[in-house]
């Protein structure tokens, strides 16, 4: 992070329609079962090519497991594959699920994130994510799984408290009964997290943040001190870098903003090398972060 | 349903380290791919075996979806398999993975679940369940997506109104500001449901609505007087089928009774073989539950 100057995290969000055409091989086979490994062996390409060209630029991916588990059991092998690539150009891997369920399926969550699965063959590994997304709405008997198997393996857990769709006010800032349901989203990421501090003084259990909403930032910041915060909606969502200071206040590493479209699909907007405008973008939004977060 | 005289739903939770004997089969690979493919395998006939035991006691599986993605690309396409050999039995398939996101990503999630992935060799074929699992914490321009993908595929889209953990009360209890704020969310339901009604008078859009609670559950039936109730929570966790009434109000087919352990596990509390136990667990369950709702 700190080595890398940078806050970013590039989001990886493969739109099968939309791949670069550096990805693009071969005609159409007619098998459906052929035609997902196909798509999914591109959408491998693309995330590969998206690396290369973003990721100086970047400390960590971020994976939305939806794109991928679309294409069924390929896309997941192209989840995995992702990852490892990531992992060979030093980045971080965010599995971003936004999982959550009652605690026995939170386990299981846990296991398919960032811990092994026992049976009897052996152990089944899982995606040995460096930090993974969680939606709080089940309550903390249900994220401590989570946060539990996170703090063993030296991961983070990413909970929802403010999203960054428009929508979300509907329930997240709905008064609960004073204040909105997002500080209390807050608070529990803050209890959750206080036993598991790293040398940085930071929590494994974090939070995500929606940066178009920076009125609220200072104050969930001050709600959360220890948490990492996984920041969406700069860029394509219209939040800039330059309303995001509070999240850094802690630590350089408190705060990781994550830009997907807004990078990987640059050349849509700039015209000319997908690769040269990721490259150009991520690296534009890297400077802007370092500058607000230093 | 009616035809079947059952709301039982068979809820499929395989953990590798605890299948069916008649599910285990040849000795451990070294490779950890083959111990995943293997381990998948072995959770399809387990899966099988019980679909055979209780599924004609029952209308529907739950596939709980994070008990397949544990075992990586081979634990979908085993989750793939088992939704085929459910139907191969006449039953519906519930995909229960609790999704929610952003709407770009929601739309990814249905793709995933109900829908196909456009894609340069062609459309890749989703899950094709009939109904899912959703968590509504970001509020309804996230939900429609995904209850619109339903309504177009003819299936259903079930969102958490109040769960059955015991932590559940933290938040979806709490007073916003006046109500619960589970009453919230069961207004959220049935406004998203209004426009997608069936034959039925019942509406692609329901809620997942805890079976251990029961003292909340008629006040939501009224909230939700079109939509399907998924109920979890009777027998393992303690809820009992008497108190599901207002569940079944509008339609013997307004309710849904899912139950995982207490069916699949039953020979672990009774000895003897797992099929049989199964078996007999899910037929008394259906009369119960047949009994109340008729």
């Amino acid at each position: 992070m700190v080595e890398r100057r940078s806050q970013v995290v590039l989001g990886l969000d493969p739109d099968p329609a939309a791949l670069w055409p550096v990805a693009l091989s071969g005609p159409a086979p007619a098998d459906p079962t052929e035609i997902a490994e196909l798509t999914a062996a591109a959408v491998v390409r693309h995330c590969r090519a998206a690396i290369e060209a973003a990721g100086p630029a970047c400390v960590a991916v971020k994976l939305q497991l939806a794109c991928y588990e679309r294409l069924g059991a390929p896309g997941w092998q192209a989840l995995a594959e992702t990852a490892d690539v990531a992992r060979e150009h030093g980045l971080l891997v965010i599995a971003d699920g936004k999982r959550g369920d009652v605690p026995v399926t939170a386990r299981a969550y846990a296991q398919a994130l960032v811990g092994t699965t026992a049976g009897p063959y052996g152990p089944v590994w899982g995606l040995g994510a460096d930090a993974f997304t969680a939606n709080p709405l089940l309550g903390s008997d249900a994220l401590e799984p989570l946060t539990s198997a996170a703090a063993v393996a030296g991961a983070g857990c990413l909970c929802l408290v403010r999203t960054s769709n428009p929508g979300a006010a509907e329930l997240q800032d709905v008064p609960a009964p004073e204040r909105p349901l997002h500080e209390r989203l807050a608070r529990l990421v803050d209890e959750l997290g206080r036993d598991s501090l790293g040398a940085s003084g930071l929590s494994s259990v974090g939070a995500v943040v929606g940066a178009a909403q920076p009125e609220s930032l200072a104050g969930l910041r001050e709600l959360m001190p220890r948490a990492i915060l996984l920041l969406p909606g700069v860029g394509a969502q219209g939040g800039t870098v330059a309303t995001l200071r509070p999240a850094f206040s802690p630590h350089p590493a408190a705060g990781l903003v994550t830009a997907s479209r807004s990078i990987v699909d640059a050349h849509r907007r700039s015209g000319g090398d997908p690769a040269a405008s990721a490259r150009a973008a991520a690296e534009e939004l890297r400077a802007a972060t370092w500058a607000v977060a230093g």
